[in-house]
């Protein structure tokens, strides 16, 4: 049965009504989901890790004596790494070594303090430092995917992040090891075999056993993310994730069973995904279409993949490659493939995405796993604000200043001046009296 | 009546309690307020202008016949610039020069794209781009600050954001000289007299009048925080700013009524603002309390000073400076003042806090006005793991990626075999694809 991937035209006179049924997704917040939530984060703020104990017993059909026991050993971890096979071990290596050397550079060019003096020697500047400590927050069951257990380590680890305390529910007792493994290969300090709110209460808010953070990062079910927004400015948080999204732009030179792979490994995540292809070229769509058809079947997730498709995904067919630059840069996709042989020609005009992937070698699934740039990138069109996760998020800045006396005589009547004009007079007087000498 | 504030003493063995109480302070969502503004955000995404129009002459006591009228132009900011006085304007630019100085420093130093290629030829990088259109809330009435015009609006316009849109209250009609004037200063593009939830819903989904904007920043009162966090994801927001505060660490080398007036400086804001003094000199501490009495009864705001300083102001006595630091540390102060003659020194000690403000003659209001970095700064210890507002929070990046055929073989093996190890066979084949050639 062929996939119903809908077609859309830009020239055609619905294309816009189309277009916008195309973007929508409404995320509904639940109420029951809500409440809870916001119970269980009550009850660990309040009792700690009794709390954390009981939901994690009741929750994770788990018998554990003490929250302590639900830690980690580092030696568990390694025996994980041990246990995987060499191809796997080599495969996190490789990758976690990309990723560190990719977030290495990202240091270099935006993650130094600096400072300056102007002409009248007042020193100006700006101070990095890494934040104390971090939660990594790691899903369990089945949508457990070690290769995130990297894309949020290793940046914090770049970024001198004192120490990395992962939780990773561990439902029935069932450990996934390669998600162990890879949390040895990234260097995480400690793990506690906790999900839920009740994990992001733990980390927010501290307990005897579990210590607190400063900001939690990582993705998780509906509970998680709720208790993440509201755990935000006790302590800071990643972007709350939406479905993920891959939009390629293509003019027709990659060949079709790549990019009908491409939009499969997209739309194999759930059927929420979003997988959308846009091309000035009827026949190259007409191309991809019959190569989904053939490859379908090969798919063992192919019942995710086709509702995927069917539901959110789309082939549009646009005028020229210009117009389906254009277009991209409405939808702000989190995932932009440009399947061109000149892509850096289309690059140029490409300005909101969470990752660009250039020319036909470059698969969207690469960059997952271990290019090296981070795979934790803004969905729903945050692009159009925000930016992938990186040593920049496990970093904070503050302002230096340090006015010489020469520097007060200049500065003290802009801001006397500007401080009467807003009626805040203990402000102007601070800034005249360092006009006197100041003995 | 000399002021009634608390002294501390970290060797005392309740010091830990008062401590704690000291740093307690509860933001209490109001049901009330929640409730009308999701109702006012709700009638705004549906009916736009007419919700907008409707709010504001209710609410602000205008009677405009449309919100077009409620535009202010270009030409009448620039009649409010030439209306105040030669040394209001000239205050505003010489502020406005350094602010956009200081800002193009921060430009330079981390918001440039950046590349590379690796041995592999594949290329990887950072793309850093402006935002296309930002919202800058401003507020109206009693605290309204030309100095937040410059800090919000400078940012931008260095960052290179294409439209800067202000959106400012004017309660009956009445407008603030200053206001208008440091937005033509700053380069702002469009204003509006719009304020509250209104405001912040016209920007957040545009209306047939005033555009969406991708992010919002600013402060604003309970109405504008609880819309601007109901609206985030929508678009990308700024900080929930809390009550301000500033830290002192002091030595005993500053005159005590710098120190007195700097603690004055912040109290005045309003009576949650939050003024700490920490000395191991307890005669310094004891001289500063005098100037504190003796300069009080000066200060036209002296009743809000007051009610400050004795319901959440405090002089502790430390042990030593390191000790004085280590507790700023735990604060996480928006304002720090390290009023020393060898600041370098516990400079190096400090982690965390908004603004480090060195030396004698480093006042606070000098910063906060004219010594060029920004005076939005994260409050309530969220400098644990926050910044302040700068350039790079209107910019975004995009991953840049483009695998040559050479380095698709050396990565396709490394991505399938971790994507086969999460179930993931449509990212496996996509990576497998690539090691055949492209024709």
């Amino acid at each position: 049965m062929p996939v119903q991937v809908r077609q859309l035209d830009t020239a055609a006179s619905d294309f816009e009504a189309e277009f916008a049924k195309l973007r929508h997704w409404s995320e509904e917040a639940d109420h029951a989901i809500e409440e809870r939530v916001a119970a269980i984060l009550a009850d660990v703020k309040t009792r700690g890790d009794a709390a954390v104990l009981e939901c994690t017993n009741r929750f994770d059909g788990m018998a554990a004596a003490s929250v302590a026991a639900l830690e980690l050993t580092r030696d568990e971890l390694k025996a994980a790494f041990d246990a995987i096979t060499p191809a796997q071990r080599s495969a996190l290596e490789s990758a976690a070594r990309r990723v560190r050397s990719y977030h290495e550079r990202q240091l270099e060019a935006c993650g130094r303090s600096w400072q300056y003096r102007d002409e009248d020697g007042t020193l100006l500047g700006q101070k990095v430092t890494p934040l104390d400590r971090v939660g990594i927050y790691v899903p369990g069951g089945k949508a457990a995917y070690p290769s995130s257990v990297l894309m949020n380590a290793i940046p914090a680890q770049v970024a001198g992040v004192g120490e990395i305390v992962m939780v990773v529910p561990t439902p029935k007792g069932e450990r996934n090891a390669l998600v162990l493994a890879a949390a040895y290969v990234a260097g995480v300090h400690r793990a506690f075999t906790v999900g839920g709110a009740q994990a992001v209460g733990a980390l927010a808010y501290g307990t005897a056993t579990i210590p607190a953070v400063d900001k939690i990062t990582g993705p998780g079910n509906a509970y998680v993310a709720s208790a993440k927004r509201r755990v935000f400015g006790q302590v800071g948080i990643d972007m709350i994730a939406g479905p993920s999204e891959i939009l390629v732009l293509a003019d027709g030179t990659t060949p079709a069973d790549w990019v009908a792979m491409d939009l499969f490994s997209q739309a194999e995540h759930d059927e929420l995904a979003q997988s959308i292809l846009l091309s000035p070229d009827a026949a190259y769509l007409a191309e991809v279409r019959a190569s989904i058809d053939r490859l379908i079947g090969e798919m063992p997730r192919q019942a995710v993949i086709r509702a995927s498709l069917e539901g959110r995904g789309a082939l549009i067919l646009t005028r020229s490659m210009e117009e389906a630059c254009e277009i991209s840069n409405r939808i702000a996709p989190e995932h932009l493939e440009v399947s061109s042989d000149a892509p850096e020609k289309w690059e140029q005009l490409l300005r909101h995405a969470g990752a660009i992937f250039l020319g036909a070698f470059t698969s969207e699934s690469l960059g997952d796993y271990c290019a090296g740039p981070n795979h934790v990138l803004p969905t729903s069109g945050t692009a159009r604000f925000s930016s992938p996760l990186g040593v920049y998020d496990f970093q904070k800045r503050s302002s230096l200043i340090q006015v010489s006396e020469a520097g007060a005589h200049i500065l003290g009547p802009i801001a006397a001046e500007l401080a009467y004009g807003e009626g805040l007079q203990g402000h102007a007087r601070a800034a005249e009296m360092r006009l006197s000498k100041k003995a």
